[in-house]
């Protein structure tokens, strides 16, 4: 039975594995709203129908450099996802949890 | 020479090791911003005078469920750290770029 693959990754020394998942991670998809709107599959219209705004309000936010987090957070749902901010340090990365359930909080 | 470890994860299937690494990244800390600034050994005086704010903005700002994008990035800078905003989807995530470099382009 063909075991070279398995033999090569047997060979390969384990800060070298992480290097190519740090690699891998690296590599993840960049983009501005707009574009993952367009990666969705949505144009702006069915965005703004998704968050019960106007399209021209749609134009407005992907136009923006900046926005509320809880902004963020409603757009990225509208497209299916789910917002999730990281605090990057050299020695590891942490999730910022503070802004978690806005909405849920305010409407009960 | 003992080669038992190397032997054990030659057998471990692909996928599993996809599990333990996702498993991995599951486990990242997560903590609000007063968390992550203890854990950045900073008090609220230091983080304040590092971000040119004075101590009672932290304290609001640290008990704030929303905020701009803008401001979570010079706290978290203040901290020496990097923020990265993911938008998170069952088929992979994607980092959101549109805010990048803010104060550095209204600088100058």
């Amino acid at each position: 039975m063909a075991k070279s693959f398995k033999h090569l990754r047997d060979k390969m020394p384990l800060d070298s594995q992480a290097a190519a998942s740090n690699k891998a991670k690296a590599l993840m998809a960049e983009m501005p709203l707009s574009e993952l709107r367009l990666a969705r599959k949505l144009s702006q219209a069915q965005l703004a129908e998704k968050m019960h705004v106007n399209q021209a309000a749609i134009s407005k936010m992907e136009r923006r450099t900046d926005m509320y987090v809880s902004t963020l957070r409603e757009a990225i749902k509208a497209m299916g996802g789910e917002l999730e901010i990281q605090a990057k340090f050299p020695d590891g990365s942490v999730s910022i949890t503070q802004f978690h359930d806005i909405r849920g909080n305010s409407g009960s």
